[in-house]
C-alpha cells in the first residue's frame, strides 16, 4: 500500500525521496498537504493556535490583566511556545530539504516565532521588542492563504493589482509630490505652529489630510492655510477613483477575455469560449 | 364568496388550514399578506408604531426631556407596548402554526420587543440595559424589506455580495493580520504613551486609520510612529479599491446575463437573450 | 425683421405672447434665453454678481472685518440688493406669465434673495436669520446649470441616480437601521460616558464613524466600546461598495443600451444604432 | 561617425543645429535624451540629488537636526546648488534654443531651484519663504513622468480624467453650493459658537465633512447642528460615487474600443475589430 502514502499534493510540489520512512513521508503529507483529513485537521489545529497566542501576546500588554494573571499568561506563553516548537522540528524532519525550508521566508518566521521567549530567559527588562517579533507570528496565518487558490477571484484580484502596478507607483508618486509641496506651504502659511512645527510633520498632516483620515491632532487654523487644505482634501477626494479606475478596468478585462471564435456560415463571433455551435445559425464551430 | 378569503400571497408561503374561521382568515391576510389594501395599511401603521416607538426610546435618554415630561413619556411607552403586545397576540392566534411563528427569529424580536416594559414594573434601577432589548424593535424595521422584492437590485446586491463572500473573508482576514501588525509594532515603537497604552488599544487604532474614520483621540507622536501609520494610511487608501472590485465585478455579471433560455434538447442554459441556436448541441431555440 | 426677436430657446419653452411689444420680446430674449450672446453675457453677469454678493455675506460674519470695513459692506450690500431688485423686476415683467414665474421655485428664490435687506431697515438685532435667507441666493446658482443638458454626461449620471433611487432609499434604511442599533448599545456600553451623553448624541456617534468622517468629539474608551465600534467600522468600510455598485452599473447599462438591430441575411446582431450595413456581411440593414 | 551623436529622440523634439559642435550634441543627447544609456543614467542621477535635496529641506526644518548638524545640513544645501546650477548651465548650453528653455515653464523651475541659496547670503532672517521655493524643486520630479508614457495606463487615466473635466467642474460645482448653504446654517444654528465664528470657517468645516476628513477641531454641538451634519455626512458618503461613475465609465469607453480600423471609402472609423464591412457604407474592410 506504498501509494497510500504519495502526498496527492506537496505544499512545494517537491516529491518525497524514496529513502523517507514511512512514518516521515506520512508525516510529510499531514504538515505539508492540505488534501488528506489530517492534512486540514492540522493545518486548522495550528491556526487555532496562532490566533490563541497572538490574543496571549495582546493580553499580556494590557497592564490591569497582567497584574491580575500575569503568571498564568508566562506559563500560557510556554504552552504555545513549547507546541510551537514541536511544529518546527516536525517540518525540519519531515521536509525533503530540511536546510531550504529553514532558509526559507515560511520557514525563517517559523523559527522567529518561537525565539523570542526562549532569548526572554536570558534577556530580562525590556520586554517589548520581543514582543514585536512574537507578533509576527501573525504572519504564520498566511500559510492558511495557500487555500485561497481554490477562491476563484482572489488570483483574478492578485493579477490586476500586479497589472496595475505601474500604474499605481506613478500615482504614488504623485501622491507623494502633492504631500509635499502641500506640506511645505502648510508649514510656511501656519508660521510653524498649530501643530505644523517641522515640514515632515506637515507632510504628515497632508498624508492624514489626503487620505481623509483627519486625526486633528494637526489642523490649520489661519484662513489661508485652511483654504489651502480645503483645495487638498477636494482633490484628494477625487483622486479616491483614480486607482478605483485601474483595478477595476483591470477586472473588466480579466472577466471578458475568454477565447472568441468566429462561425465559418454566418461570420457571427462568439465570445463564448465552451461553444460548440453558433448560436445564431446553428452551424458547428469545430475547426 | 369562499375564495376571497384566501390570502393571495401569504408571508411563510403557507396555506391557512381548513378550520380557520373566516375572521382568521381574513386576519391572516391583513397581517402576514402585503398585497391587499388592508394588508398594506397595516404593513404601513406597524412600521410608524415602531418608528414612533424608537423615537420614545432614544428621548427617554435625553436628560432635560426626561425631566420635563418623564410621565408622558412613561404613558406613551405603555401606549405602545399595549399596541404591540396587541399585534403580537393577533399573529400569534392568526398564524397557521403559532408555536412555529412565535419560535422564529421575527417571532422572538416581536416578543423582545414587549417584554422589557413589563420587566420595567418588577426590575427597578438600572433601565438602561432593558432599553438596548427595546431598541432591537428596529429589527422589526426589517419586516418592510420584504416589499424590496419588488424593487430589482436589492436581490442583485444581496446575490453579488453573496458570491463575494469567499473573497471579501480573505480580504478581511488580510486586514486584520495588516491591523495586529501594525498595531503591536505602533505600541512598541510609541513606548505604552500618547494613547498606545496596550497592543488590544493599538490594533484599535490601527483599525481606526486603516478605515480613514481617524478620530485622533489616539495619534502617533514620534517620527517613526508618524512615518509608519502613513504608510498604513496610504496603502488603506490603496486597500479600498479591492472590495470595490469585487461587487462590481460580481454585478457587472448579473447585468450581463439578460434573458436565459435553456435548449430543450441538452438542457444547457443559454444566457446570451438573442441566440437561435443552443451553442451547446446546436438545436433551434425556436419555442 | 419679427423673426429676429422670436426668442429661439426660452428657458419654460413658452411661446412670448404676440401682444408683447418689441423691447419685451428682446427681454425675454435675453433675460430667459440663453442662445443668443446678449443671453449669454447676461446669465455669465448674474452668476458673477451672486458669486459676489454671497463673499460679501461670508465676509460679514468675519468679526475683523466688520470692524474695519463695516460700512464699506453695508454700501456694497445695497448695490447688490438693488441689482437683483432690477433684475427681479425686468424678469417679472419680460416673462409671459409674471404670476407663474412669482410662485415658481426660482422665482421664489430670486425674491427671497432681495427681501432680508428691505426688512433689515425694519429690524433690528438679530441679523444672522436673514444671513441664511441671503445664503439661500447660492440657489440661484443652479439656474446655470441649465448649461449642464449639453453636457452629455450630467444626464446619465442623473439618470442613473434616479434608476437606482428606490435601491438607494433601501440602502440608507439599512444603514439607518443599524446606526441606531448600534448608537443604543454604544450609549449603555459606555454607560452615558466619554461624550455617549444620550442615544441621539450616541446615533450621532455613530453616523460620524460609519461614514469614516471620525470627529474625535465622542469615541469609546471601554475595551467592549472600541470593539464594537472596530466592527462596525470594518463594515462600514465594506458597505461603502454598495450604492458605488448601484450607481456604476446603471452607468454601464446606460452606456450599452443604444438600439440593437439584427441582419436580416446572416442574423448577426448590431449593437450601433447608427449603422446602415452589416459589418459582419456587409448587407444593407435598412428596414 | 557623424550619425551616433545624432540624438535618437529628443526632449521638446527640436533638431539640434548643425553648427552645435560634437561634445555640445553629446550633452543634448545626454541631457534632453532618454534612449541612451548615458541619458538614462543622468536622469536617475539628477532625480537621486532632487530628492536627496528635498530630504535635506525637510531636516533643516527640525529644530532638533538644526541644533546638533546645523552647520553640516548648510555645506550640503551649498553641495547641491552647487550640483543643480552646474545642471542648469550645461542645460542651457546644449539647448538648441537657450531662451526658449530658459522661459518655459521647466527652465524657470530648474532657475527657482538654484536662486534661494544664493539669495540667502543677501537676505537674512526669515528662511521660510525661501524654503518654499526651494521645495518646488520637488516639481522637477515631474520631468521623470516624461517615461510615464511608455506605462500604457498612464494616458488612458489622463485621457478618461480629461474627457469627464465637464462633469467633474459641474460636480464640484454642486458639492461648492451645498457646502456654503450648509456652512451658512450651522453657522446660524450653533450661534458662531463651537468653532463656527464666522461663515468662511463653517463653510470649512463642511468641507471638512463632506470629503470625511472630519479633523474635529469644529464640531457641532447642539442637536440641531448635530442632526444637520448628520444628514451632510450620509450625503457625502453617497455622493462619492458620482466621480467614481465619471472615470470608470470613461475608462470602460476607453477599454471597449480595441483596434479601430477606417473605411477606405467613406473614411468612417470603425471601432470594432472583427468588422468585415464598412457599418455606415457596407464597403469590404477587407484590407
Amino acid at each position: 500500500m506504498e501509494k497510500l502514502y504519495q502526498p496527492t499534493h506537496n505544499e512545494e510540489d517537491l516529491l518525497v525521496p524514496k529513502h523517507f520512512s514511512k512514518w516521515r513521508r506520512k508525516l510529510n503529507e499531514i504538515i505539508f498537504g492540505y488534501h488528506t483529513l489530517a492534512g486540514k485537521v492540522f493545518d486548522i489545529v495550528v491556526l487555532l493556535l496562532i490566533f490563541l497566542s497572538i490574543v496571549l501576546i495582546m493580553l499580556e500588554s494590557v497592564s490591569f490583566i497582567v497584574e491580575t494573571h500575569g503568571s498564568m499568561l508566562k506559563n500560557l506563553e510556554w504552552v504555545f511556545t513549547f507546541l510551537f516548537t514541536l511544529e518546527y522540528l516536525a517540518r525540519l524532519s519531515s521536509h525533503p530539504k530540511p536546510l531550504k525550508y529553514a532558509l526559507s521566508f515560511m520557514g525563517l518566521v517559523d523559527l522567529f516565532s518561537i525565539i523570542p521567549t526562549y532569548l526572554g530567559i536570558f534577556i530580562t527588562g525590556s520586554h517589548s521588542s520581543l514582543m514585536v517579533i512574537r507578533a509576527f507570528r501573525l504572519v504564520r496565518v498566511f500559510r492558511i492563504l495557500k487555500l485561497t487558490r481554490y477562491i476563484g477571484g482572489a488570483n483574478a484580484i492578485s493579477k490586476a493589482l500586479w497589472n496595475s502596478r505601474y500604474k499605481i507607483v506613478v500615482f504614488l508618486g504623485y501622491v507623494m509630490c502633492v504631500v509635499v509641496i502641500v506640506g511645505t506651504l502648510l508649514y510656511v502659511i501656519e508660521g510653524g505652529k498649530n501643530g505644523f512645527s517641522s515640514i515632515p510633520r506637515s507632510v504628515y498632516w497632508a498624508i492624514v489630510t489626503i487620505t481623509t483620515v483627519g486625526y486633528g491632532d494637526i489642523a490649520p487654523q489661519t484662513i489661508l492655510g485652511q483654504t489651502l487644505s480645503s483645495i487638498l482634501m477636494i482633490t484628494g477626494y477625487a483622486i479616491i477613483v483614480v486607482p478605483t479606475g485601474f483595478v477595476t478596468g483591470e477586472l473588466m478585462k480579466e472577466k471578458k477575455l475568454g477565447r472568441a471564435q468566429q462561425c465559418l456560415r454566418c461570420k457571427a463571433v462568439i465570445e463564448i469560449e465552451k461553444a460548440n455551435y453558433c448560436f445564431v445559425c446553428g452551424e458547428s464551430l469545430d475547426n
